[in-house]
């Protein structure tokens, strides 16, 4: 896996608090890059989130996510982390996420959202306007 | 300070995530640890967070956080954290912390709430009823 | 999924500082759950980690995490997290998970370990040893 | 207190991950963003933490922490994390930080260091030579 396989790249510093006594990013904190780079971006595709998926009457829940650990990030380490969207089901998002250190792959992922209503959270289709911008990118 | 100093101790076990490359817990994450505490203080008087706030028509908003680090807690250190109420103003509660390892002193420090309605975060008194009861212990 | 599918639960309470917006638990934070348990599930079978997987000149790295999530879970709920050992490779270990609150199945997931040398972290073997009593819970 | 008050601004986003239900930065995280943005001061004065503290033999730990809440930073605020070098002792350091969005106080405090020796973790006086350094934004 390679950064320019990657139409969405976000750069991160990794923060003292997040590494562990083996000197490397804790295990779950993967999650949270994986958070903060898909929040960007929707952005990047004009739907900021939260705001903007309200418009649509929806709201996001994670369904499923996971991390590959090829190699351990370090304190200071400047990563990329790359977004592309994969497989858009009825009502699913897939997400697929590589972290990367100066071209050097990291990690890589998945996290799998479910488009649901902001209350009852029962599962709504992922509508049209949504589907063409999140491949705008 | 002792532990004895306390009406009430939470006790909790150092996890992996909250230790960082110096093999020690990050500073940050004492005020988590003041947060469960004071979260089980209020359960002890009868006042379990934050249901029981709404009765009462407040939320509570910190306003002032110290912490005093003497000695280092390391990952599966078992703590003891000390929770006293100490001074309660017109709308304003200070709460008093401590925590230790099998009685040694590691850190203290103080959180001070405001009471507030939810919405407008406007300051309201703090009820005779709640005074009473934080002072149960 | 059921709690008695699991040999050794590890009960934990959400903190505030562990739910989002949503009014839950971040979905991260589910990995800093399965890592407290896998924990405890070490101290069970006389093995706590750290110190005595030294013993064997092993240290142990994540190389891949799951987690599916079918209910969230909330602020101050009691959470049973469910332990028990997959499948052992040569040098790898699989712990499945479970996440449980009064029975109801919230979130599922595995952690893969491999077992490394601490300083090259190069894999090496499993010893039998710590095989067998990683089956003894 | 406004930004034009500090040398040293570092800019960040809020993560959704950092806030909580009532849709604000949990009080403990603004020590992560203290530590983040006293990390960035060490870089922009040449001295980027950890490394270059090993050539004077030091290492720092951190002794006291405050920070007081004037009004809550929320999920996606871009902040502004002001940094100025407070009072230098003969081993402690004292920092002072204010936190801002579009130029709003939100919240300050300080944190307090103690230069001390990387294993015995007894004090050491401030080299001259990093005092000088530390001033020099």
């Amino acid at each position: 896996m390679q950064p320019s396989e990657f139409p969405f790249l976000h750069r991160l510093r990794v923060r003292w608090a997040e590494t562990d006594p083996q000197g490397i990013v804790f295990n779950g904190h993967y999650l949270t890059y994986f958070d903060v780079a898909i929040t960007e971006y929707w952005r990047a595709v004009g739907l900021p989130y939260p705001g903007s998926l309200e418009r649509f009457g929806l709201d996001l829940f994670v369904v499923k996510a996971t991390v590959e650990y090829h190699a351990p990030a370090q304190y200071d380490d400047e990563l990329e982390v790359g977004v592309r969207v994969g497989r858009i089901g009825n009502s699913s998002l897939q997400f697929v996420l590589g972290v990367f250190r100066a071209g050097e792959h990291l990690a890589s992922g998945e996290v799998i959202y479910v488009a649901a209503h902001p209350q009852t959270r029962r599962p709504q289709p992922v509508p049209e306007a949504m589907r063409a911008l999140l491949r705008s990118v």
